[in-house]
């Protein structure tokens, strides 16, 4: 049994952790550290877990969160929770992080899109928490970055055919629909009031957004990889779906693009490569720790077309986190993340 | 270890209950039966249960469920499964079924709302299956009629206070507000056409809807209750707000009412009654097998409100019929269902 | 060609009436006033107006806006509009205010529910904007109070039977089911966060919403009447539908009901009575200056349910405020007005 | 005055053009021809009309159409109304057809996209119904083709850019974003069920739809125009937004690029070129005959990102019928067209 800590437990992503937990039968969540509801009973913010949990957001403080727990979660914002990170891996506990701060390697790209990097000693230690790609140095590691969840949806749409050199790594175009949940809970806007996102989608952020980086991080085998990346906003909860297109290096054909999926995702236990010209859709994998991958191509173009869809806060965040925590402890990885999705 | 077939499979109902039980220890799915699948897979109609279960729909007869199983769910259409069920009873079989068939104790009541009762024979020994109201029956039930969706909210918002004999049992007024899937999956028309329901509501089935019975023959306790029920459609998928107005008894006052309403429900692993003056939303319990409960007292109209939600397909359907189910099988009641709802 | 000017221009009320009077033939709107945006331009605020209106927000001066116009529409919250229309109707200008301020006559049912009243020195001269019920006074109002959005659904529901006396004034039951945007763009909540309220319904301000004396207050003719109100917020950006419940009076049949109806708006170019049984959906009226009613009795309840829709910032709002204007300026009522809904 | 006949008016093409027409100063509808509803009251299907059009839906019989009219609107599935086309062009009548059946000016193309060509003869003398585009031939029409609600997004993102030589005309991408009312209203499927379709977004046809013919055709200038085309189907009723990628010509730049959208697009009525960098949302299109566009230079990939927003069944259906219609008759191009989409 783990004793764990969380903090920014009130977001979205602290909470959907939350809720995963609780039916983890090696884990004891000790502390709830918040920011802005320091001294609120978790159920007033979330009445869902009515009896489930009576239990008061205190400060994120890292002394009080590991007076008895051996890892801690922090979700806060970028920048914010860096200091505590830091703190906290000084007394030998692990860390698990769902901002951005640790994912990117280089600390001049953080810079470009976020500040000033607030910990730049932890980059060399900090691993990248998508097991698809990083599953041996994920068991070892201490500081675990949780990926972004485009970048998420994105990767794993790309990663077999990039590594295995069927498509050009240069002009990759990723063409994300997202649900509003992504947004979070704490700044509210009109771009996630009701009335004005319903019945509606937009683009935004168009080839300059902060998951840009990261995806051309960790599709980068080889030969450095380059993305446009657009990401939209669509009237649904959850869920992301991603078009990704790719162009096909001279001679590849559907045979070895089938071929290398199949084996680079043979064994995973949570991505499934749908049958050939089959489409995933975001209901599919709504509350689930799943990827769905569906396959084309455009042989008049010479483009893969590759899509995935992820549920943004578990796959593409909190069921992300837990499976590399059952990883860094060394439990089963479907531990408490082995459900299908809802349906409808 | 028990062994349960499934009729009825590839409806709202059925997958619903094979999400649920993939996740029982105690169970193991050894057969589904369908209706107009026959012979297709359940993953082609269901891609979410890619990788959980590979299996051929199969008809539904009972020799074949029975082979193995020793329990039967039978999700098919109220009529249309009656003969199945006294089949399958008199092989010694267990059966939970889904439909109307075996809900009400008058067959006349139910000719008037569907038709002439296709096993009359049968009523004596069914049991209502709400364990709120009729636990130690259901212990020893072996065909259980699991409650319409609207009913279980509507009677779990009134029943402690008629039953307490705190308001009128005539004159009760359930105005229900139901999200689309509710509507099946099987009869495709344009009320749950997205375009023509999204962005709408409407009531339907005002004053003669065949849940109101079934609200009244349960509400009973020492007198007859009579009820006027309004159903509607919004647009949602998932989750059942019943907002039910009653006329206090001389002299009630709200101290009563938050007693009566707590001695009830003290002990009921599934049912929250919400501090005095807090509503429930059905997005509470999206995904829960639970019931929230809000009371508020109108003293100028002497009118008690009392609103529930609950997510139609668990607590109001799938849910609801395994926690009978292991109330007949002697398993602890919260097997399998004891999670919070997925938020947002 | 009449001037006008408007005030909370850039509200949900006010951005409505924009859309109505840029197809109007007789206005020309001179100038727009607002509270918080205040040097904007409106097409910044509102893109989907682009090409329409190139025009900055002012401040809400009354010398300014009436400079060049002889009507001032008033979309400012209540309490804080009231000075600025006393100060317009000392120039002789015409005022119709979207705010609650001047719809109850009785300033101390205003003091309940909302504040000290502003303005009471105003109350004599207030007309009430329900043409349905008020027509004459309105065609010689200065003073125009537009309703509110809950009590024209309900009002219209209810005023034939009651005013006819076929059934009770007291025991009124109104339960509504409202649309997003009646909470308004500028206080931006959790309540109306996409991801919150997104498939999820709930009640709120249970027998204590500030719209019950409107309903009182209109629907008393003969008698007092007295309601019990229970609005909810649904997942939809636009309409209300509202279920009324009140009790027949002895003797009462079907065809007096169904010839009390048709008498009360026989002539009313925006009130529909759906044929006996039919139900009105929200969608039906949606983007249109109209109400549809639908009729049913529960025989045995002895109870009139009456079903009415329309959408909030039309006939619930700003076409409501539109028709009273055509009125008072002695032009055609249905001018601007006449079009159906947006299907789907 | 124009009378005019309308086949398929049972249809959302069919409606929308109906709710238009209604509020056009020049036009009296004269006959409703249906498909399966031959014999119903139009309020009967669309009770949103009631008091607006009381009418039955008579069979699709060009004499009874034309008796009185002379233009006929033709919204009857592709191949199913191309005889009828063909018989009323005969007559001498107008024919503004909403199917694909004259849209591509190769009959082989067709076929491979369709069936056989029904009316080959016919090709020559249709005219694409794009006045952005092909004003002047509208203007002399005696057959006009409605185009495809996504060729006129992906067209009009696209063409100042492609004509211009700014971008390669081969290689484009074209990644849209539907409303399900694209879907039409007869067929009833699970891919527009309310409870399967919310909270979901999936691709399909990818690579393979019919409307990507359309795109190439109209986006040949002075080269062959190659597209890739994924659309996407996202839980809302009306809207499509379109992203396209293009490759920059060498040594284009921005100004270049806003230039040429400007000038391309100078006195359309109802294209609006947003502010560099902004973004379009369906919703500020909604309701209206208007098409918005954003435009983004993703410099390192040397990519064009255009994104138009259009209303799929006004802009995309029925409004471009109508504004050709108005060009046809030469009449003043916006009329009954130039309103604001409706907010929220």
């Amino acid at each position: 049994m783990t004793n764990v800590a969380i903090f920014g437990a009130a977001g979205y992503g602290g909470i959907e952790l939350i809720r995963l937990l609780l039916n983890h039968p090696e884990v004891t969540v000790t502390y709830l550290g918040g920011h802005s509801n320091v001294g609120e009973e978790l159920t007033d913010l979330y009445p869902h877990l009515l009896g489930d949990l009576q239990v008061e957001v205190g400060p994120s403080s890292v002394p009080e969160a590991l007076a008895d727990a051996t890892v801690l979660f922090s979700a806060l914002p970028h920048v914010v929770g860096a200091s505590l990170v830091a703190e906290a891996l000084e007394t030998g506990a692990k860390v698990i992080d769902f901002s951005a701060d640790f994912r990117l390697r280089d600390p001049a790209v953080y810079a470009r899109y976020y500040a000033e990097h607030p910990a730049p000693q932890l980059l060399a230690e900090a691993v990248y928490g998508l097991p698809e790609l990083h599953r041996a140095e994920i068991r070892n590691a201490c500081l675990l970055a949780v990926p972004g969840c485009y970048p998420t949806g994105a990767i794993l749409a790309l990663a077999p055919a990039v590594k295995a050199g069927l498509v050009e790594p240069r002009g990759l175009i990723v063409d994300s629909k997202s649900g509003v949940s992504g947004a979070g809970r704490t700044k509210l806007t009109l771009g996630t009031h009701f009335a004005e996102i319903n019945d509606s989608v937009n683009a935004y952020g168009v080839a300059s957004h902060r998951h840009q980086p990261e995806m051309e991080q960790e599709l980068s085998f080889e030969e450095p990889a380059q993305v446009t990346f657009t990401p939209h906003l669509i009237p649904m909860t959850r869920g992301i779906l991603t078009t990704a297109y790719a162009r096909l290096s001279p001679g590849v054909n559907r045979e070895q693009v089938e071929a290398a999926y199949q084996e680079f995702y043979a064994g995973e236990p949570f991505v499934r490569v749908l049958p050939w010209g089959k489409q995933p859709a975001t209901k599919h994998v709504s509350g689930a720790n799943r990827c769905h991958i569906g396959l084309v191509i455009d042989e008049l173009a010479r483009l893969l077309i590759a899509t995935s869809a992820i549920d943004n806060l578990i796959k593409g965040l909190s069921g992300a986190a837990l499976q590399c925590f059952n990883l860094m402890q060394g439990l089963p990885e479907t531990l408490a993340l082995d459900r299908p999705a809802m349906w409808p």
